[in-house]
C-alpha cells in the first residue's frame, strides 16, 4: 500500500465485495473498500483496514451500498456479424421446414452473405449495440470470433472490426480466428481444400496482430477431428493458443483433441465423454458452458457437469452471442440460464463469468478483485451475489468499470 | 384529422409501425407517421397520407427508423413486495431440501413477513426499481396484485403502494386484490374463516378506490373452488371484475369457474381441460400465459395452446413478476420464453403483451396503434418485430411513451 505517497484515482467505500479471491465461496468482504490507480486495483479489503489518509488522498470517493464483483468476462461470442436471423426464427415458429427456411435464404449462409456485403464501418455500426448491451449488464472483457467471412479478406475484416470494437468501447477484446466455422459455398465438397486455405490465411493475419487464439467447429456437420488437427498444428507452429467448439451435438472426442493441444478451452461439451473430461483436467483446459444455445435449441443432453466438478475442470459460462442459435445479449442472463438448465449454483455461475472465463482466454490479470489486477469491476444494486442469477433480465448494474474507467 | 387547426404534441416520421390493428398480422405500415395530442394518438398511418401542414404544426418532430409498437401491457405481476428470495434460490441449487429451506425462513411466508414489516415508503422504494426495469424494456401499463399482506392493513398497504407506483412513474397501474393468495400463519387450519375475512376486507378497500379487479389462487395448495366462489360472489356484488390463478399445477376446473363469473382472464392454465377452454371461449375470458414461472420451475406440462387457438381464446403473455417462482423483470423476456417454451409465434407473443393483455385488464383504450387510443407506444431499434422475441435480453427500446409522455 502506497496510499500515503500516491493518491487513488477512485475509492468506493461501504459496498460489499465478492472478490472470488479464494478457492471457494464468494470471497465476501462486508463494509468493503475498493481503490484503483492507473487502471489497476490498489486496495481491496475491509474499510477498517484502509490507511487513515486514504480517503483524503483519493481523487474521487463514492460512499455506496450494494455489491462489487470483478468485471464479467464473455469468453465465447460471435458478436461481429451483419443482419440477423429473426425472420428465420419466426418462420420456424410458424412451422416452416428447414428446406423452406433455406429457400427463404436462412441459415448460416445468410449471415455469411450479409457479413461479406457489409464494409468495416457498417459491420462496426451493427455490432456496437450488441457489445454495448453486454457491457451494460456487466461485461468488461469480450472474446469475439471470426467465422462469417470464410475467405481471407472477410475473415480479416471481422477481426479488424473486433479490434475496433475494443478501442471504441475502451475494453479488452480478445480475437479468435474461426475460419474453420463452416464450409463456404465456393468450397462445396472440397472441405480439405478449404482447411488448407484456412491454414494459409492464418500466418498473415497473425502477423497483422489480429489473432489472439484459434478455434474450429469440430462436428459431424462441421469439420472432422483430422481437419481440426491441421488447423491446430498451424496455430501451434505460430505459438497461438487454441480453443474448440467441441462435442456439442455428438461425441467426436473433440474435447480431448483440444486438451491434447493444451487448449485454453473446449466449448459446448454437451456430449463429452469421461475420457474427454480427464484429458481436459490433465491439460488445464476450461469447459465453456453455453446455456443460451442449449435454451434456444431446446436441447436436453446436459454437459457432464458432475464429472467436471469431480475432476476439477474449471467451468466457464458465456453468451455464445450469435444470430442463429444464441441471440443472447447478457452474461447475467447466461448465468441465469446456466442455473436453470444446468443447475449451476450462483457461485459457480459467477466464477464461470469471471475467474474461469478469464482463464479460458489465458488472461491472468483479471477475474478476481485483488491488488495488482486490472481495475475491471461492476457495482451492482443487489443485496446478495445470488441475485445476479436469480433475476431474469432487469437493470442491476449501477456502474461498470474497465481499466479504472466507467463505461 | 384536425391537424390544420390544432398542433400535434409530437410526430414521429419514417419508422415502421406495427399497429396490430387488424385481426391478424402485425398491421404493418412502412415509412409511417405517428402523431399524438393531449396524450392520445392523433395520426397513425403512412407518411404519405399525412396532411401537408402536419409537420409544420407539430411541436416536436422526430425523423426516425426502427419500429413502433403499442406500449406493452404487463397484465399479471406481483411486483410490490419486500425482500427477495435469491438466497432460497441459491440454497435450492446447492441441494437443500424444502424442509431445510423452510427452516432457513424461505418460502412465501418469508415474503409475507418482509412485506408486513416494510412501511409504505420502504415498500415503494424496493418496488420502484422493478417497475422501472419493466418500463425500460417497453411496458407502459402494469397490473399489480396484493397478496403478501394477508391482513387488512397490509393488503391495503400493498394496494396503496401499487397506486403510488403508477403516480410516481406516470403510467397506468391496475390493482388486483389477491388476499386469497395464501393462508397466513394466524389462520392456520382455518381457511374458511380466512376466506370470510378476505370477503369482509374487500368492500372497504373498494370504497377507497384501491381495487380494480379481484383474484384468487385456486389450487390444491391454495384455495378450493368453493372458497374461490365465495370471493368471486363478493366481487360480483360490488361490480368488480374477477381473474384467477387457474389450473397451474392441477385441473380443478378453475378456468371454467373464472369463465362462469365472466372473468377477465384465467392465468397459468397449464392443466386446463377442453371444457375449461370452451367455457373461456364462451365468456370471452383471456388465457394469460406465464412462461417465467414455467421456466423457473422447469415445468413440462404445456397449456392447451392449440385448443385456445381453435376456440378463439385470446392468449396474453405476462411476467408474473414475483420473488418465488418468476423473478422476471422484462415483458420482452416473457415473450422470448413464450416462444421458446410454448412455441408462440412472435406475432402471437406481441399480441399477447398488447391487444390481448389490455383485454385481460378490461382496458379498451390501448393495445393497438389507432387514432383515439392512448398515446402509449414504444420506439424500438429493430428491423422487424420478430426481433422482440428473438433477442434474449438486450437494450432494444429507444423511447418508451405513456400518455404522450416519454418515460
Ligand atoms: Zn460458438
Ligand atoms: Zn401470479
Amino acid at each position: 500500500m502506497s496510499a500515503a505517497t500516491a493518491p487513488f484515482d477512485g475509492l468506493i467505500l461501504g459496498a460489499s465485495l465478492a472478490t472470488l479471491d479464494a478457492a471457494s465461496g464468494y470471497g465476501e468482504v462486508n463494509d468493503g473498500a475498493l481503490a484503483w490507480r492507473d487502471g489497476v486495483l490498489a486496495f481491496v479489503g475491509p474499510r477498517s483496514q484502509l490507511p487513515d489518509d486514504a480517503r483524503a488522498l483519493a481523487r474521487e470517493v463514492i460512499d455506496a451500498d450494494g455489491w462489487i464483483t470483478p468485471g464479467l468476462v464473455d469468453c465465447h461470442t460471435h458478436l461481429v456479424f451483419a443482419g440477423d436471423r429473426a425472420r428465420e426464427f419466426e418462420l420456424r415458429l410458424q412451422g416452416a421446414t428447414y428446406e423452406e427456411i433455406a429457400r427463404a435464404g436462412g441459415g448460416i449462409v445468410s449471415t455469411v452473405r450479409a457479413t461479406r456485403e457489409a464494409d468495416e464501418t457498417e459491420l462496426l455500426r451493427q455490432s456496437l449495440p450488441r457489445a454495448r448491451a453486454l457491457l451494460a449488464d456487466g461485461a468488461t472483457t469480450l472474446e469475439i470470433k471470426s467465422g462469417y467471412g470464410l475467405d481471407f479478406a472477410n475473415e480479416r475484416k471481422m477481426l479488424r472490426v473486433a479490434r475496433q470494437l475494443g478501442e471504441a468501447l475502451g475494453i479488452t477484446v480478445r480475437t479468435t480466428y474461426l475460419a474453420a466455422h463452416a464450409l463456404p459455398p465456393e468450397f462445396r465438397d472440397r472441405a480439405d481444400d478449404y482447411i488448407a486455405a484456412v491454414c494459409e490465411w492464418l500466418p498473415p493475419l497473425h502477423r497483422e496482430g489480429l489473432v489472439d487464439a484459434v478455434d474450429a467447429f469440430c462436428e459431424g456437420i462441421g469439420f472432422s477431428p483430422a481437419q481440426t488437427r491441421r488447423v491446430f498444428e498451424t496455430a501451434r507452429a505460430l505459438g497461438l493458443p487454441v480453443k474448440l467448439h467441441a462435442d456439442q451435438l455428438s461425441d467426436l472426442g473433440s474435447a480431448a483433441l483440444a486438451a491434447e493441444f493444451d487448449g485454453l478451452s473446449a466449448d459446448h461439451v454437451e456430449h463429452t465423454s469421461d475420457d474427454g473430461v480427464r484429458a481436459m483436467a490433465q491439460h488445464g483446459t476450461v469447459a465453456v458452458l453455453l446455456p443460451g444455445a442449449f435454451h434456444v435449441l431446446r436441447e436436453t443432453k446436459l454437459p457432464p457437469l458432475q464429472a467436471f466438478r469431480e475432476h476439477g475442470v474449471p467451468m466457464a459460462v458465456a453468451t455464445d452471442c450469435n444470430p442463429g442459435t444464441s441471440p443472447l445479449l447478457s452474461l447475467r442472463q447466461a448465468m441465469q440460464l446456466a442455473s436453470t438448465h444446468f443447475r449451476l449454483t450462483p457461485e459457480e455461475a459467477l466464477r464461470g463469468t469471471t475467474v474461469h472465463a478469464a482463464r479460458a482466454l489465458g488472461l491472468r490479470d483479471r477475474g478476481v478483485l485483488r491488488v495488482g489486477m486490472r481495475a475491471d469491476f461492476v457495482h451492482w444494486d443487489i443485496r446478495h451475489p445470488s441475485e445476479l442469477c436469480y433475476w431474469l433480465d432487469g437493470r442491476l448494474a449501477r456502474q461498470v468499470v474497465a481499466g479504472g474507467r466507467t463505461l
